[in-house]
């Protein structure tokens, strides 16, 4: 051709982002990411699910949006109402839900609408790493909310508030993960959801509910979301990504119409994958309660699996945040700065997430991590654990001891 | 509750969005908009693809990409690299494709990975409307190139990009839709389509190549992509949404790998759908052929019921752009502002494109309009076609006659 080429990159924006690196593949012991058990996914049923839907509602795949609008499918959003009616005490319409591409895209719109540089934002103390490089790249000032054993302590947020108002400091929201809090697994009681509702319109900020996990609760005693308690001061989201799998990019946003009107508008991306949508509303609308009947207790073994691994390996030397469902488990190795863990355990084919990086406070959470348990089988999670726990020793003489037998530098 | 409710919407940023109106349904002409045909949608060979793929690869929903990786299902990149090498001329393997959530966020991916507020970007005089808002938000200069019944003039180009660098400018991209151009339908020759990478590459600017509608191009005669010519300097994105439905969420993005790992880390939304990735790989793998080959003269005789309503209707008063394939029809009525027929026409059910919102200079393209023939049945396309004349005819007085009768006011 005729002259020289270019290099197409020196005309990328300064902020274009670092070029991704090339895919390629998991490592050996892979404790990160949402991801969920390959063998959980109903492969049956989901295959006739996705022949019926297809057969009797195909036509609508030619059409924007399966041809009803903006918000979604509407035998998703109407298999939602029963659910989060039936099952988070909620009262709420299909008119009063949005279907997303993902409960993360809800987490973009709501901080994207709210979120002005120098805004103050709540966020739990241990929070969704994926949360703190999007706020701090709004410019938000993210204030840390403790947690103990249930969940947010309403008395130290009310004393939080307090101090903003002194200063003249309305937050835009509080983003909180009530139900199988990520990461530390705990389920807000009921009294301090009421509590938190109450401070919200007291103060008048919103309470940014995301309720990915709650399904995944295995407990018995899981109280309404807090958007059936205060649906005017809530906008509440949610998933398929954690029941029915993370490669469908489905969740919902649930809100009153002065705020869902502004999220439907802020959702520029043509609707949401349309056959994804169909073959949820098919398979959930038939066999939603069956398929969590089965998924739970799958779930919760893998995590006694991970536990007894834990305290074979580690003894006292971990100190265990058992969560209530879910697909993780958060740890303290006190003594330990786990971002030393970091490279080694790489080498070694074996990735966590390091406290710090799902954290307000960095500093605050360096001997904490988060070990996801879904995806590993079990013998990979036994395996993984054995040889985090050897690394650890031989970085750190933490723990110096497992199964009952002191531990010696290889 | 305790305390009153507060308004949330007086929380939100001031950069948010207006509300969404409520989805009303349809108009009963709605020639606006990107749809398909429903009843082109290959219901059971889609079912049948569904089913089996899910039984066979279904596992992969539980993690995230499918197991593998951002760049997507890898069948899906197979079957476009046997498409694109085999139909467009290129030589491409799985690793320089990146699926997209729709080939309308590989638009949002470029605009926003090259542009800088007050950067120049070159667009063909008629466009894509929706590119134009986006390209204002940006702070992007637009130049219009202007466009004859082969697409893109050449010469013209040229002494545009002479002035430009005259005055010091580069500008990032020409983006370009050479395959069916979207509104006028043409086909841009093979000699220009060299001319262009060319001046590509003497000038230093990217080619952002959009065939979102090349493969319904229903003449013979249809030259490589661009990208094909100089991979080098062409960044191509494609869809499935015209072949199989705009529901379904899936695109694709073609380039080397300096720029496609900025594009695949600047996608951002946890994956593209996966059921709609497998049901289009598994589908089209098997029947991309004979689809397009039962696909496309249904396309092509809605068109000739539009041009034939049309040619009844307003007889000489009209100038079609008749197209070389696709879903959409330009057309010219000397001597009227569509502007002023936006506002009746709608009262009487009808929407159509006005010609300033798919122009760089929406002044002379008053008389211009776009209409979309695929979803309406072929019934509506006349009788909408009919409605439309009457309407514009009550505001203007053209066309004065049709069926060789002269109209009379109302």
């Amino acid at each position: 051709m005729n002259d020289k080429a270019f290099d197409m990159a020196g005309l990328l924006a300064a902020s274009a982002p670092a070029p991704a690196a090339r895919f390629g593949g998991f490592a050996d012991y892979y404790f990160i990411g949402g991801n969920g058990d390959p063998e959980q996914v109903p492969l049956d049923a989901l295959a006739q699910a996705a022949a019926d839907v297809i057969r009797r509602d195909g036509d609508r795949l030619a059409i924007y949006n399966l041809g009803q609008g903006p918000q979604g499918y509407l035998p998703l959003r109407e298999f939602l109402t029963g659910k989060l009616n039936g099952k988070r005490g909620m009262s709420v319409t299909a008119e009063d839900i949005l279907i997303l591409s993902g409960s993360n895209q809800g987490l973009n719109i709501v901080f994207g609408l709210f979120i002005e540089p120098g805004d103050t934002v709540l966020v739990e103390e241990y929070s969704y790493g994926a949360i703190f490089p999007r706020l701090k790249a709004l410019g938000a000032n993210v204030v840390g909310v403790p947690l103990d054993a249930d969940g947010i302590d309403v008395d130290t947020l009310e004393s939080i508030l307090d101090d903003l108002k002194a200063k003249g400091i309305t937050p835009k929201f509080l983003y909180t993960i009530p139900t199988i809090q990520n990461p530390t697994g705990s389920v807000l009681p009921l009294g301090r959801r009421q509590s938190i509702a109450g401070l919200a319109r007291q103060y008048g900020f919103v309470i940014f509910e995301d309720e990915c996990y709650a399904d995944l609760a295995w407990v018995s005693d899981v109280p309404p979301a807090i958007y059936a308690l205060a649906p005017d001061v809530t906008v509440h989201i949610g998933s398929f990504s954690k029941t029915l799998g993370p490669a469908l990019r489905v969740g919902y946003a649930v809100a009153e119409w002065p705020l869902l009107s502004r999220m439907t508008a802020a959702k520029s991306d043509g609707g949401t994958g349309g056959l994804d949508q169909m073959v949820a509303a098919e398979y959930f609308t038939q066999y939603f309660d069956a398929h969590m009947a089965s998924l739970k207790p799958a779930l919760q073994t893998k995590l006694t699996t991970m536990v007894n691994a834990l305290e074979r390996e580690f003894g006292t030397a971990a100190e265990l945040y058992v969560p209530k469902g879910g697909i993780f488990l958060w740890l303290k190795i006190p003594g330990v700065d786990v971002r030393t863990l970091t490279e080694p355990a790489a080498k070694a084919g074996i990735l966590f997430n390091a406290g710090p990086d799902w954290a307000c406070n960095g500093e605050a959470a360096q001997s904490h991590l988060r070990l996801c348990f879904a995806m590993p089988s079990h013998e990979t999670i036994e395996q993984g654990v054995a040889a985090f726990a050897r690394i650890c020793f031989e970085q750190t003489g933490i723990p110096a001891r497992s199964a009952n037998v002191a531990r010696e530098k290889a």
